[in-house]
């Protein structure tokens, strides 16, 4: 999930799921297109992503994997992110996000396009560790992927 | 050497010296202070860099190795800059820049200050191949180091 705080540390607590079917509320929730690409990614995980969302553009560092990470974003200009965006050419992914409210949470379901067509994920964040652990997932939801390689995102813009 | 176009391509060639003892012209040189970080730097030299000179903030993108390297660079505002720092501690190097016309050229002396005390380097960048290959190194100038790896920004930041 972003934030979008430019003066201090961000942690990220957030767990993922795979999806297995797209509950019902879906058609009310709000939902945007998004494009983003790698600028450079370390083995270890730490990497600095650019992406357009709807109409925002941002550039976000992160580091860390699994459940627990550290993230620090900003707002780019148009011509910020028009001058950086074609660095990551063969390193990019589509998805269409639904950001939808679930009991205290928000949950935010990505629908990949184009070469990874057919993932559908979802990623709930959370305001602490206790109430990560504790979260029940909703019966739609599949086997959770939380700080598997293979559903990084990065890894799916490489691969 | 720095390039600031925003919309194109950016492919950068140069050559990297150290310096045997510093000229006398160089006090009449501009000169400024730059303090440099990594965000991510990946094995194959693909990187991203943080930098503040003087009060100008930069964030720029390299990839490649040795002399001919693609480069796209964005000014940074101050918010922007303060926002993204702090992920780069432990990966910082401090510099006073030097910048001396010279013949049809502009050497770039950088004097490494804090833990690479003692350490100089010159860097000259070319408008074509041509110039590259066929420039002579003033009497000044040491071994040549472009592309070694030993003093790439990225390995003297992080090592």
């Amino acid at each position: 999930m972003q934030v979008n705080n430019q003066s201090r540390n961000n942690r990220e607590i957030e767990r993922k799921f795979l999806v297995k079917e797209l509950p019902d509320r879906l058609k009310q929730a709000r939902r945007c297109v998004i494009a983003q690409g790698y600028l450079a990614a370390e083995a270890g995980g730490r990497h600095v992503r650019l992406r357009k969302k709807g109409k925002k553009a941002s550039l976000t560092f992160k580091v860390g994997r699994g459940a627990h990470r550290e993230e620090r974003e900003i707002t780019l200009g148009a011509k910020q992110f028009a001058a950086l965006w074609p660095a990551t050419v063969g390193r990019r992914l589509y998805k269409l996000r639904y950001e939808m409210p679930w009991k205290n949470f928000l949950i935010e379901i990505d629908i990949y396009r184009r070469k990874h067509k057919g993932l559908v994920v979802a990623e709930v964040e959370f305001p602490n560790r206790t109430a990560c652990r504790k979260f029940k997932a909703p019966a739609w939801f599949g086997r959770e992927v939380t700080g598997n390689k293979r559903y990084s995102n990065v890894r799916l813009a490489t691969e």
